[in-house]
C-alpha cells in the first residue's frame, strides 16, 4: 500500500519512446498542452496509477460520478516526421508530500523504463509576472548541452542559473540523470493562477517543433473554457467552506466524541 | 504498530452487508445520524480501531475517565423492508496525514469487505452558506450511474463538477471503485461549524427511503444538545490556551533540557 | 534507526513499579516535579531513550558542552510507607510528529513493562487562566473509577467531559488501557508560559499524597529560577533569529548551491 | 528508495581523517568556508549523496544546465603541519523533514566512518544582531571539555546553555557523541540574510588554526558574489510566483482534472 500501485490496461510494444510528462502546475500549462495531444493526435490510455501518496479525497466529475485522485499513461506510435513513438503522464494530481514525490516519479520512471526511454520531457508554467502576457514565452532547462542547443535553435528561452524546478517536472529530469538518460523541460510564460490555455498553445507549438510533428491548436481555447468554469465552482466552495472554518473553528469538532 | 489495530469483540456472520461510514466531519452531520441510527435501531458493537495515525491523544469523557481515539465497527441484522444487514464505522475521529488516510482507510475496507460488502454508504456534511439554512438539502454522489439514478428517485440533489470529497467519505468510495464495490456519497448541508441535528436529520430520511428502513428520529435534538455541550467546553479549553501560548510562547519551552 | 534506540546503563530488578511520565510540556510542570523528585529522593539513571521522532538538533549546555535530545529512565526502590518501586521518564524532548508519538512511547512502554508495571502515573500542567493563579489546584483523570476514587480522596479536582490529553502523558494512558495497565494523570493548574515550580510543588503533594511519600519540595523555586533563566536566554536567541529569517527571507539561502 | 543513495566516484585511502560538515546554513557561512577549502587546497570530490529527504526539486544552473539536489564528499591528504587527511561535506541542500534529517546524517557518518573518524567539525553561522557587524566573532560549542579547551586557545568564544544546535551541523556531532566521536561546532557571527564572505573568513581562520593549515582568503569576496547574484536573481523569481499564488489562489489548480 505504501507504494505507487500502477496497473496495466493494455500491453504495448514502444520503440525507444519519447517520455512526456505533464502532471498538474501552474497555470495548467502542461497538463493542458498534454490533454489537447492526447486528444488531438488520438493516443490510446494504457495504464493507471493510484498512489497513497496523492491528496486523500476523490473528485466529483460530471453528472456526479465520483473519480479517484489519478495519474493515467498514454502512448501515441509513429509520430511526426521522424516517426516518434511516445509516452504521455497526465493526471488530475501529484504527490503530495515531499517525500511522496520522490518514491512516486521513481516508480513511474521505472514502469515507463522499461520500454527503454530515449528522452525526457517535462512540461510546465513559469511565472514571469503578476499581469497575463501578450505573446508568452517559452523557457527551457535540460540535463546536457546538447539538448540546450537544440532549445536554442527552436528559439526555447534558456533560464540560466535561477533557481530550481519544483516537483514531477524537475524530479524525472533529475532521476533521468542518474540513469543516463537525458531530459529537458519546457515552461510556458504563464501568470499561473488560470487555466492559460495561450501559454499552454506556445508550449506545445515549440514541443512539435522539437519532436517534428504537425498539430492543430483550435480547440485549446475551448479546452481551457471547460477547465476555468469547473475550477470556478470548485474554488468558490472552497472558499465557502474556508471562510465557515475560519469564523466557527470547524477544525475543532475533529476529535470529540 | 505502523499499522491499523483492530480487535475483533464477537464473531459474526453477514449477508451480503452494506458498509456505511460516518466517522467525525463538517457539523457531525454523518457522525450524529450514524449514532443516531446504532442507538434507535440497537446496533451492535463488534470490532474497535485503533491507529497510530490517529491524533496523539486521549479524551477525557464524564467523570474522568480516559479513553482512546478510536474507530468502532457495528452491525445490524435484517434491517428494514429489504432485511439488510448493515455494518456501521463510527467513532471520534479519523486518520490525522493523508498517507495515513489511505493506509488507514484501506485496512478497514481489506477488513469489513470478508462479509463480501454489497454497496458502501458514505455520510457527511456539506457548506453552502455560512447561514444555517431553514430546511437543509441532501447532497448526493456515487461511482455508478445507477445509483445517481436512484439519488435521483429519492430527491437527493446531484453535485456535479464541483471539487473534491475529503477524507474518509470520498477515500472509502474510491478503494471501493478499485474492488469493484459501488458506493454513494451522502452529505446534508450544514454551516458545518455547530452539531447540526437538523441536517443530520435530512441525511437519515434520505438514507431510510434508499435502504427502505423506518426510524424515529425524535430523540435526535437531545443527542446533538449533548455533544454541543461538550464540545463548548472543550473549545474554550482549547481558546484559552492558544492564548496563553501567542502571549508567552510556550511552545520554547518544549525543548529545553 | 526508525525505532527507537533504548542502551540500558545498569540492569536492575523492580518490584512491580509504578511507572511515573514527566516529560517537557506546559509550564514544564510535571517535567519540574519529576527532576526535583530525583534529585531529592535520590533515583538512578538506569536507560537513555534515543530517537529520530525526537527534533533534529543537539542543545548547548553549561561550558559549552554539547549533548542530544534524549530521554532518560530513573528508578527509586522502597519508597515512602507503601516501599514502592518507582520508574520515573523524563527528558529534554518529546516525539515531534503525531505518529512519532505514538511509535516512542509505545516502544518505552514495551521496555519498562518487563518490570510488570503495576500502575503509570503521568504529570503535567493544565492552563485554566492566562492569569497566575495564588494556589495553583491540581486536576486529575484516569483510566478506571478506581483511581478517580483516590484522586478525590486525595481532593485532586476532577476534569468531565473536557477535550483532551495531549502528546506523551496521554498516549502512555491510552496504551496502558489497551494492555490492561490502569493510569492517571495528574495536571498542576499553570498560566503555562513559564516555568512553573508552584505548579509543580501543588503537583508534587498530590503525588505524595497518592504514593504515600514525603519529600522536601524548599529547592523547587531555586530549580524553576536555574530553568528560567537559561530558557530566557534561548528564548532571545531565537528570536533574534526569527527577526532576521523574516527581514530577509533566510530560509530562501536553503537551497541554492 | 527511503534510504540515501552514496556513489562513490573513487575508491581511497585515509589515515583516520577529520570529517568536517558544511552544508548550507545561516548565510551561507559553513558552505562558503568548506567550498573556498576545497578550491584553494585542491579537494578531489569521492562520493555524491543523493536522497528522497532531499526537497523535491532540481536546480537550474549556468546556461540552463539541470542539477539534482546533492550533497558531496571530499577529501584532501596531509594538510597542514600535521599532515591531516580532511573528508568534506558540502551540497546543495540539506534534508527536508525532521526524521529525514535523522536518517540522512547517521548514513553519512556510517559511510564516511569506514575511514575511522578522528574527529568532527561542523561549520555554520550564529546570528546575535539583525546588522551587520564589522569584525565578526566566531562561537564554538564541542562534545567534550578537551576540545572547550582548544577552543579557548584559539580564542574561539564559547556558548553556553544558550538552545540548540539545529540540522546536521548539531546532529552530527550528537551521533558522533553516541558513537565515541568528538566533536566541534564553529559558527561565524552573522546577520544571516546574506551570503557572508566576512563571517566566513573570521571561521576559515579558527579552523585553519585549530587544525594548523595555511589558507589565502583572497579569492572569498569574489565567490561570495557570485552566489550573492544567483540567489538574488532566484529570491527574485519566487517572490513573484508568491505574490501570484496569493493573488490568484494557484494552489487550487492542483488537484482538479
Amino acid at each position: 500500500m505504501n507504494t505507487t500501485e500502477i496497473t496495466v490496461l493494455e500491453e504495448i510494444e514502444l520503440d525507444n519512446p519519447i517520455f512526456i510528462e505533464a502532471l498538474p502546475g501552474l497555470g495548467h500549462v502542461g497538463k493542458l498542452a498534454a490533454d489537447h495531444m492526447i486528444d488531438e493526435l488520438g493516443a490510446t490510455k494504457f495504464a493507471e496509477i493510484y498512489s497513497p501518496t496523492f491528496p486523500p479525497q476523490v473528485l466529483v466529475k460530471e453528472e456526479g460520478i465520483i473519480d479517484n485522485m489519478l495519474n493515467e499513461l498514454y502512448y501515441l506510435k509513429d509520430v511526426g516526421e521522424d516517426n516518434l513513438d511516445l509516452i504521455l503522464l497526465v493526471g488530475n494530481t501529484q504527490a503530495l508530500s515531499p517525500e511522496g514525490q520522490y518514491l512516486t516519479c521513481k516508480e513511474i520512471l521505472e514502469f515507463v523504463n522499461q520500454f527503454d526511454i530515449d528522452r525526457i520531457y517535462t512540461l510546465g508554467g513559469m511565472v514571469t509576472s503578476p499581469q497575463p502576457v501578450e505573446n508568452p514565452k517559452v523557457f527551457g532547462a535540460a540535463t546536457c548541452e546538447e539538448n540546450i542547443e537544440l532549445l536554442k535553435e527552436a528559439e526555447v528561452e534558456i533560464r540560466s542559473n535561477d533557481g530550481g524546478i519544483v516537483g514531477a517536472s524537475g524530479l524525472f529530469l533529475g532521476l533521468g540523470i542518474r540513469q543516463g538518460i537525458q531530459g529537458t523541460c519546457l515552461m510556458g510564460e504563464t501568470p499561473g493562477y488560470f487555466i492559460d490555455a495561450e501559454a499552454a498553445e506556445a508550449l506545445l507549438l515549440k514541443l512539435s517543433l522539437l519532436l517534428n510533428f504537425e498539430i492543430n491548436t483550435d480547440k485549446l481555447d475551448e479546452r481551457a473554457e471547460e477547465t476555468r468554469q469547473m475550477i470556478a465552482k470548485a474554488q468558490q466552495m472552497e472558499q465557502d467552506l474556508i471562510n465557515k472554518a475560519n469564523a466557527g473553528n470547524a477544525d475543532d469538532l475533529r476529535y470529540i466524541g
